[in-house]
């Protein structure tokens, strides 16, 4: 092995030099005098990040699965009722999770290749007269399958019902990325961690609440047992720029470079070069004969990753270990039923078109060893011509 | 502020160059082929780390505080008792944890600057003919007054009331410091962090769990609600070398040479250092006019921290404050009732004579200034003098 | 700028992460009494890399430049006859400081696109019958033409005349990555330097010495004044394992790990490796219409760069002003005579196919937005395809 | 070992933490489009930090020995006269270089201990009406004695004489750390490096030159050979803000950090706090029984550092051993005639008061151990006291 590996999967995320370079610190105290206003710069700034106005973000040293669960133990009790979808691996797992939690799930199954029914949502919220529904949930990006989905649409229908429940969003691998207002939105529990869209290793979860989710935490008598992830544990101590447990103040370090970056960027700025980014690559899909988005169709396609159909006869998961062991490129397994099927490419925080050219050009070639009929140079060519166009 | 700060807080620790060498990568793809070997590999040697023969480390994103809660959600059911004592603010904030976890504590209260009760905890569980206790909790070194606990005689109480309860240490500033056997011991839950003896950044909480621990979540149908720090996705992932969620690799990039630093060095004398290291300090305290440990005596001084009582009339925060500012020393701050009283000087983790007289003359010219009629250079001539008879 | 940037030019090349790790170190004492041994490893491991049994390596803090003067000072007087020729920047900047030395030079002008001229060093040779020739210079492979010469063919030109001179050698851009055998071809002075195929950054300049050049050096009285660069000092250090002034120690830690790679892997697999990259590019090359190779023959091509003709009415600096600017990417300027109208890929050090799939679209697009009439994608295509064949 | 190894050598001194991140980067293009503005800030800086308005400071990829060089070869011719002092390993080793080079060395012969002897350096000024003195030479900083020198007091020498001849200073271990003030003190060629106060590793050699040097340089017709070192090929590259041969760049890049961290200190802080470290060091050594400087009295000792004769019957190479092996700490060894007699303390760049007394306790314990009869603690105690005074 020579040369650098080449990291495409949707998340963790290649981390920016300045980043690295702010994580490769010695220790310090958690506890440090200064330490405080540190932490509590960092919070107001995730807030930017999270386009939220009021309310709060949390840093859990967790990873994103961790801020679900707090997410869901600080505002629902158990038999609550929640309305859910799902249509990929990662919708799956939060709809296990809240049915381990002894939520009372109604669940909308979703084709994968789509995303939350918004439409179905609409007409389940405005029959749900009584309100029994205490919260939505949506997966605003499917990790799994390439898919995005419209979460100003799933709050224009809580609206139009004039709908109280609380709006679940699992924005892991939209927040930082793609365009994600939580305070415009109405979101009031947002979901995302370090590994994605903000350019860190794994090890935060992060959790946006508005004032609603918290006001929600706080009047609710019958939540959830939790101590770890528990609002008012996190509130009284963040509130004096400390944390009710030691934090992992590496990351913590390097979040506060990669905000920076962020928000020097700008967030609509960061929102547009994934977008075009992400068509470039989808330009290459185009040009492979037999390959196909798991996404069915452009309203659904998502600027984060593409999860694509390896061509008929082609085990996807051989093209996958063949651009791993040949040539150095990690890309996505498919997940679930779309293992064997699917690959996905990742094309989310620090990259740029040089670094899509090589992974399109791994896929490429490992798709030709696996037996796919594609030109070779085809996909390549495709998004060549459109990271041009700029 | 020119040159190294200096770090002598019981955690986080320093961190050795080679372990910051380590986590100094680019990310990596934990779904790669081979990273589930490499996973495997780190967890067997957690247990050698761990003294463990049977039974499994489980390693999650999160804190001490979150493999806490992993031990008792998984083993223990709402209601259920559980002896317990309480010396300092760590053995308060579990206890804490279990009783808004729901558990029926019952509690020994000890004076802060002794540990567990053995003979009370004898006498409790030779008196519980029903076994109504199901576990018994046992906090090894209490962080926050630098005292350490019998745990062999805990197992030793145990075992002469035949007495089925399982045992739960709290090993965070202990496991990888000062002698803890988990499976000579029959300790069934054993936490610990990243961030202490294990010389890493905070992030990665880790668990010790018996077969009979194991057995018991198995077992048991009231265990309380969790999916983060369940064990059975845990179980069935790292049975395959994966996790059921992103992990933290470059921490568990950096766990691995710390692992080998250990398991090369030995664990016993990774103990025998620690009480040489500590030894010194305590000598310093010996010497420092009007000081003294908060251990109440030489059987309960721990050899990963000590609390030391500023004299009379010196206000410990301004001993802290002076370190922290005036000298670049971080030094552990009094907590709960001994704020203002005592401060800390960790000597855990990667250490040395030379880099000990540093922080002893640190505190010794914090003293000073903060008003203590110790004698200058009193504590660290006595430190030497211990340094080098060996 | 989001991602990382690209580096393609012929040196400094990209360093791997484990020597990027190795010197990621505090500083050290170069007097300490271990350093001596970690020293003499080291020179002894060069001397493999440089396949050289007998003689000696030296490691100056310096570029190649100044081991090229180190050559010259210790081994000729001014006056002395040389025999050399010039075809490109760098043979070009030999002779030249050659004259500035007071040397002597007979100079064979070689068309730029070819290197050494054998045949005519070979009549030269066999023509000075009364040895007045001292040296022989040979650039092994000229970095701005992309062309390798033959060096065993001038060591057989010397060895059919049986003509005592000394021979030189620039390897600065081929020791470490193309084939070199410094003591089977009966080198004499042999050039190179840390940033090339070392795989470290610049500020070693390295000197291969023979036997014979040694004797030279110690037999000759008339040497030209030099200390910085004497041999003496260095020796007599270098044999107690230390040097005569401080040496650059991040880089020889950095040196150690890069060597360990480099003699794991087999100097003749670093050889095979670099032809068979190489090849890949030479295929693009070949597809672009228009361009052509600066080398004017496949025997002359280099496998560690390669210096290509923009199509005629494209100007090379606005290929290598666009990849740099638009797409992240640094391709190697045309020096000299060349300027405008070539531009440069190193395909040397740690590389492997997908980055320079990579690097050739990156040329690609930025040869189209200059305006040549090449195809989008044929390079990578090519490439691709050769790159797949192993 | 564990923990930190201590580095208390004077030179290379420990790098901080903000220049180890700015080191630790990718490989860059030293043609690039934007590297010469860098550079040419750089340039700019390093000027601020000599103290010097007009002329210009060079930077070799080498050691302070090969600016020594430079500095000689650009401006003198074989066979000229200069006027020179020795009272130490460095500027014995200046001499040595000098009298290779064939120069016609006038030496002043001094007292270990001592500095330059401006009374006989004015004598002789005074007495070479010819202006046969092409140079005077001037140690500023005598790193084996742990002596500074009066180079104000040169200058005025040279000045009461009205003497043309041009004012080399080395100050490898005083310029960025004590009082220098290039163009205030007419001196013509200053000598220096970045592994002393620059805070870098080693690899940069620095040289200042006036405007008088540079047009020494320009209409010498009999300078000395030199390629590497020459001022020519240096000045017509840095003019366009690049260099005549591959720079080190990652050196390149951590100076800019280290003259950020330095301009904005304000030299007269950075000065007035090595006077301040430094008195700690001396109050030490005066408590320490037998020890004594190697300074013969208050106005030669340097504030960079100390040079410690170790008491009668003491093996200064045992202490340094001891504090090597037993201590983890580097002290600087006795030099040439000062070999086993004494040991020095390095006390310049990125230090604070209590890794000072980190040092001043390994140096008491090693002495100690070797049979010292000093008294435990009694340097460390006299250190603080005078550290706690700010």
């Amino acid at each position: 092995m020579h040369g650098n590996k080449h990291l495409f999967i949707p998340g963790p995320t290649n981390v920016p030099e300045q980043v690295r370079q702010a994580m490769n610190i010695p220790m310090e105290d958690m506890r440090a005098p200064d330490f405080g206003a540190f932490v509590s710069d960092l919070l107001d700034d995730m807030k930017k990040a999270y386009r939220l106005e009021n309310g709060r973000v949390f840093i859990f040293p967790s990873s994103g699965t961790g801020a679900w669960e707090s997410a869901i133990t600080n505002t629902l009790s158990e038999g609550d009722s929640v309305l859910m979808s799902r249509f990929g691996q990662f919708s799956l797992l939060w709809v296990d999770m809240c049915e381990r939690l002894g939520l009372n799930v109604d669940l909308c199954e979703v084709e994968w290749g789509k995303g939350v029914p918004v439409e179905e949502y609409a007409a389940k919220l405005a029959a749900d007269k009584d309100h029994k529904i205490k919260a939505v949930f949506a997966t605003h990006n499917e990790t799994a399958t390439g898919v995005s989905s419209d979460i100003a649409g799933v709050r224009a229908a809580l609206d139009a019902a004039n709908h109280p429940a609380m709006l679940f969003v699992d924005g892991v691998s939209s927040i930082g990325s793609i365009e994600f207002e939580m305070e415009k939105w109405g979101v009031d529990l947002a979901v995302s961690g370090s590994q994605k869209g903000f350019m860190l290793p794994a090890g935060l979860g992060f959790l946006g609440v508005s004032e609603k989710a918290l006001a929600a935490n706080a009047s609710n008598n019958q939540k959830m047992n939790r101590c770890y992830f528990s609002f008012e544990d996190m509130i009284a101590l963040n509130d004096t720029g400390y944390f009710p447990y030691t934090p992992a103040t590496q990351l913590l370090r390097g979040l506060r470079v990669s905000l920076d970056m962020m928000l020097d960027a700008g967030m609509e700025n960061i929102w547009s070069r994934h977008t075009f980014l992400a068509e470039g690559v989808r330009k290459a899909v185009d040009a492979w004969d037999g390959c196909e988005l798991v996404a069915r169709g452009p309203e659904w396609a998502s600027d984060t990753v593409s999860a694509i159909y390896a061509p008929e006869g082609v085990d996807a998961r051989d093209v996958i270990g063949t651009a791993y062991n040949k040539y150095q490129t990690s890309l996505g397994t498919g997940l679930n039923k779309l293992m064997g099927k699917a690959f996905r490419i990742g094309h989310l925080g620090s990259l740029n078109p040089v670094m899509l050219c090589g992974a399109i050009s791994a896929a490429e070639m490992a798709l030709r060893d696996s037996g796919a009929k594609i030109k070779a140079g085809s996909g390549v060519a495709a998004a060549q011509e459109h990271y041009r166009s700029k």
